[in-house]
């Protein structure tokens, strides 16, 4: 048992956040067990008090849609156009991908959420044995998601992930996914299609990303990426897109009528699952793809999340950057310095992520959801004066201001000191020996 | 003396970054004293010696325009429309400062600025003396700038401050400036021109920030603000416009007029003072003001400077994301991921805002110059692998990096502790208290 006290709790109850500065939070094992005011007669059961000293307790961020092995490409390869970036630098770097670089690859990438207070990744990339591995062996939780496509993977295999990873460790799930409808054929969605039917399965995508692939999607189909997945019936048991910079009317109708409700008698009954957009904001920023419609998906009731997409594109594993950015990008494309406000972004960074990736019992801080908690220095320059805590979140707060990030009630990082059964110098000595063999090998030919 | 040694050393020669792996710096008093190989036999002399440990010692960010008191606005009134937060947020809290008050809340801001290896400030704000005191007593660099406007300040305000802060103290220098086009009527901006010139002197202002405000402009006198002050002679001897954001084709070659070079003989003469750009991303993003063209401006070779703004509408004093958002927002305004690349960014970050501050002592490491340092820690995730560490700088940086901020030779912040005279928690506690007294007496009419 860890008990949490003499600090702030922000909790969330129909998307409402409060502070509470009279709370205390304990955590049994991996669960929350205790929300409320100070108990002090169950107080000495507890295996550690952790004095808060007037900082914040909060629920983890949810990194919405990651691809944590390509930290080995951070900084590799910037300003460059898009088309050289991907096929004169990253694929070629890609090809030399083993199940134990990926491994090793995507432990810095756990390094880094934890810095940044993120508590799951949605994490899209291949060989997700090495992936769900790295994950197990350090103490992160991640949705691994599928990225089947005509070059990589099959129905069989994605069937074979699904029902292993979802089996595989309380800390690992797996969702169905593919990699975008540019690269999959239009038999292999169908049968996609038909294998999520199957299992009552959500399903996840790369969607509208750039103004190229709809163009290009238009010309194969007559319709829109988010048209032909409708109507292919990919989304019957919901799912999600990533980034969905480019949507037409028509695709944010059919959107929206995911989570429309219809009245059964006098029963208000949600008629489907929705479909998450996760917007991802840098990415989309540094390789001049676009900025989302973010206040048309709020207007219409589209449920958000937020992804830090993978670091060879971003390049950093920071949720503050994306939820700055997230608004920021807002009030520029609407012209309008009310849009996308602070709640609403810390909702989508949090709740919204939790859902989006199907860790429904990991949303927010609550008896009974899983322990997967932060704490945020608010002893810092930045966070003062106190007017208002959540638009200090979202407008000045920065990774600095993480103290400790708790994962299924273990504590992984505190005060600049990671907990992970290894030694994070260790770490980067072997991924930049490793980074240097890949180098020398395709810059070499 | 103190050394720093067992680091890598980030120098800049002619706008070209470097990292010597293999330097040692010394400093003396304030100033920097040997920047070169390790030089054993003058080993002994430091009265401190600091290791390194592999980590990158780099020149200190220039904020190339705060307003720093505004720290007691943050996070008061954000996600409004821009007229609403000015005018029914910002203007009646504003009414309620003191020069005592300006005193403590420009040191909250000067605390923020050493987080963020910030080391000089061009502070615009009203009260320049206790501005100036505060930045004194934390022993924190800053080039104060003039305010005029219809309101506050004249012409011999203006002179008095000039001559006085120029000689107030080796930490403070101040520079002649008014608020805004739209705010100052032309007989004052003639005056001040005449003032200028006199003192042959550059002259600052906040410049073209909002269409409105170049709109207006243009309804009274025919011409944009930038072709207004150029006409009236006020950048005779340079000088400089923050934020630069809404610029005519004509406004790019006015500004890029005053640095060109014209041939006397054989001799290449620069033919005037530059006048520099100083952008700031995240408040024209906030504001929803728009995206400055940044492309435009390098193209022209009309130099540039990043400033956070004030924490009322940024809400932080983070040169990380400035940087960040300066190169995205490019990219996304030119539709090119190969806009405004990281090294450019890095430049405008420190030399470039050094330079547009006039201090020309501060702005690299390199022999002779003022010891405005940091140490940024690279033993952290987000700065693995080492691929590029100027680009990981600038796209994966984060305040959680700066390991120690160095100011004239002093270390005012060192693995997260100050040294300033007196204990943050102390500042932190005060500032609430004043900033609930003023909230009071505002929200109470």
């Amino acid at each position: 048992m860890i008990r949490f006290y003499n600090g702030k709790v922000l909790t969330c109850a129909d998307g409402d956040w409060k502070v509470h500065s009279d709370y205390e939070v304990r955590v049994d094992m991996d669960r929350i067990v205790y929300v409320g005011s100070k108990d002090e007669k169950k107080r000495t059961e507890a295996d550690r008090e952790i004095d808060l000293h007037g900082n914040l307790l909060m629920p983890g961020f949810k990194d919405a849609h990651t691809h944590s092995p390509m930290t080995f490409l951070r900084s590799y390869a910037d300003d460059l156009p898009l088309q050289e970036w991907l096929y004169q630098q990253v694929f070629p770097m890609e090809d030399q991908l083993t199940p134990e670089l990926i491994y090793e690859f995507t432990k810095l990438a756990i390094l880094e959420y934890l810095t940044s207070g993120i508590t799951a990744s949605f994490d899209m990339y291949v060989e997700p044995e090495a992936n769900a591995l790295a994950n197990v062996k350090m103490g992160f939780r991640t949705v691994l998601c599928g990225t089947l496509n005509d070059f990589k993977d099959s129905i069989p295999a994605l069937e074979g992930f699904y029902k292993k990873f979802n089996q595989y460790h309380p800390l690992i799930s797996y969702q169905l996914g593919f990699h975008a409808e540019y690269t999959t054929s239009e038999s292999l969605l169908k049968d996609l299609a038909a294998l999520a039917n199957e299992y009552q399965a959500p399903v996840y995508t790369h969607l509208s990303e750039t103004e190229k692939e709809v163009a290009e999607c238009r010309m194969r189909y007559g319709k829109s990426p988010v048209k032909l997945l409708h109507d292919l019936g990919m989304w019957n048991y919901g799912g999600g897109g990533f980034h969905g910079v480019h949507v037409s009317e028509e695709d944010l109708e059919i959107l929206a009528s995911y989570v429309t409700y219809e009245s059964i008698g006098s029963v208000q009954m949600k008629k489907k699952s929705p479909v998450y957009i996760v917007t991802n904001p840098a990415s989309n920023a540094k390789l001049a793809s676009g900025i989302a419609p973010i206040t048309e998906y709020i207007k219409r009731g589209i449920p958000l999340a937020i992804g830090t997409d993978g670091p060879a594109s971003n390049n950093a594993l920071n949720m503050f950057r994306e939820m700055y950015l997230a608004t920021v990008l807002a009030k520029l494309r609407d012209q309008d310095a009310s849009s996308c406000p602070a709640e609403k972004v810390l909702y989508m960074a949090t709740v919204g992520g939790a859902k989006a990736m199907g860790l429904h019992n990991c949303d927010c801080i609550a008896e009974g959801k899983q322990a997967d908690l932060i704490v945020i220095d608010l002893q810092q320059p930045n966070m003062q004066p106190e007017h208002n805590i959540v638009k200090n979140l979202v407008y000045s707060g920065s990774k600095q201001n993480v103290k400790l990030t708790m994962i299924a009630g273990k504590i992984l990082y505190e005060d600049g000191v990671f907990q992970v059964g290894e030694e994070p110098e260790a770490i980067y000595e072997r991924i930049n020996q490793l980074v240097k063999r890949i180098k020398t090998k395709v810059e070499g030919f």
